[in-house]
Formats: structure tokens, C-alpha cells, sequence
């Protein structure tokens, strides 16, 4: 009785792991080079995304992925860049399952970014949560393929 | 010959994964609240550091650490606060020895915070290289306990 007041059947978004951190790169190249000689990160895929406007990289850095994002012209990322500078644009977790995670995320109140589900760079099915509710956090969500 | 030209036998900055996930709050308990009822997660060590300026808490997210820190009073942590909110505050990284990581960092031009090594909320030898080199990302560099 008590045990199922308030809060205790709520559901929760599960997260798993990072699966990359974003950053946003004023130039691409010159990024793709610093990181390559300071860290010796490896290029594991760079992609131009006209649709997302931007040029996006996915590099290694040790057992990590670091995402270095491009804004290609004037929107959202070009605005985020102008406002904050280079540094970190998104944080991405693995979830096991995105439709069952954004039922979730929805269910707690949390905003989905439009257009909702896309492709990430690997192929991937992504989705984004509205900082707002992630502790200031642009959250995305990834479904890694089988 | 050629290949001991520039840059060949470079020192290397040598990230091994990342230790956890540095976020900046203004509301410390409503954050471990909101991060509890979202994500489940679980509250692993909580401190006030007073000569670091801040209450901080390390919490468990799916298989990562998230750092979560309170500016006390004013300072540059406050000040971080004032200007960009909640959010992402630095990505740390383990590396596996602290000394010879700082004078690969120190080789490669990169500026370590003040006062250099410090200990970490989980009792670890920590340093902190400037955004200013990294990409704008504040950098933890992180030796974990044998």
C-alpha cells in the first residue's frame, strides 16, 4: 500500500553508458589535428550533414568516442557556438531500447528535441532530450545497432 | 630519417576512458533529488570542500560516474555558474600515472589550473589542465587507487 504511493512505480529513464561526448569546433580540421597530435585520437568516421547543418567527426580517444560538431552556417549550432565558444555541445548514453526510453522520458516530463528519432553518425537511431530538464544537459540518447 | 621528422617521436597526452562526468548545479540537494527520480541514480560519496569552494557529490549513472557541484559562496566556480547555468562543468579522464601525464601536457604546451594536484572527491591524485588548449573543455586528469 504504502509502497505503491508516489513515486515508486514511476518509471525511470535508464541509462546505460556514455557513448560520446559532443563537442562543438569552430574548425573541424584544425580540431581533427590538435586532437590527433595532443591526444592521438583516431578519425573514425566525418560526415557533412546538410540537413543538420553541420560537419560532424566521430574520433577515438582511448576507450572513448569524442564527437567534434561543425555548425555549417546560420541555426542552432552556429548560435550555441557564437554564445558559449567551443567546448562541450551534448553528452550521449546508450539506451537499450529508444522508443521504450523516450516513453519514459516523456512520461517524466522531459522534452524531445524535433524532429525526434534520426540517424546519428555511425547509423545509428539517436534522439535528443531538451537540456532543460537535464540539468543543463542536451542529452542524447542511442540505440547502438545489433 | 623521415620518420624522426617533426612531430614523430612527440609526447603524447594518454587518456584512458573517461572517470566521470563534471556537472555544475546551483542546487546541490535538488539536483541529487532530480537525478534520483529521473535516472536512478545512486549517491555514492557527498562532501563539502570548503577550500575548493564548493559541496560536491559523486553519483552512479548506468556504468558512470557524475560529479555534481555546488559553488560556495563566491568564486571562479560561482562565477562559471553566473555565466552559463547548470551544466556541463569538466570531463574527467583517468590516465595512468598523474606525474608523467602533467609533464606530457606540460611538453605539449598545456596549462594546469592551480594548485596542480589536488585530491579528488573520491581520495584520488587529480589535476585539472585549462580549457584554453583542450578544445574549451575543462580537463580532469584522474590516477585511480590501486
Amino acid at each position: 500500500m504504502g509502497e505503491a504511493g508516489e513515486g515508486w512505480a514511476r518509471a525511470r529513464l535508464k541509462l546505460d553508458r556514455i557513448h560520446h561526448l559532443g563537442l562543438i569546433v569552430s574548425d573541424l580540421e584544425h580540431s581533427l589535428d590538435s586532437y590527433a597530435r595532443l591526444l592521438g585520437s583516431e578519425l573514425e568516421v566525418r560526415r557533412r550533414m546538410e540537413e543538420e547543418g553541420m560537419e560532424a567527426a566521430l574520433v577515438r580517444i582511448g576507450g572513448e568516442r569524442v564527437e567534434l560538431i561543425q555548425p555549417l552556417g546560420e541555426g542552432p549550432l552556429k548560435r550555441f557556438l557564437d554564445r558559449r565558444g567551443d567546448g562541450v555541445h551534448h553528452v550521449a548514453w546508450v539506451v537499450d531500447d529508444l522508443d521504450q526510453a523516450l516513453g519514459q522520458a516523456a512520461e517524466l516530463g522531459q522534452e524531445v528535441v524535433p524532429p525526434g528519432i534520426r540517424l546519428g553518425l555511425g547509423g545509428e537511431r539517436v534522439a535528443f532530450l531538451h537540456p532543460r530538464g537535464m540539468g543543463g544537459v542536451l542529452t542524447e540518447l542511442v540505440e547502438e545497432r545489433p
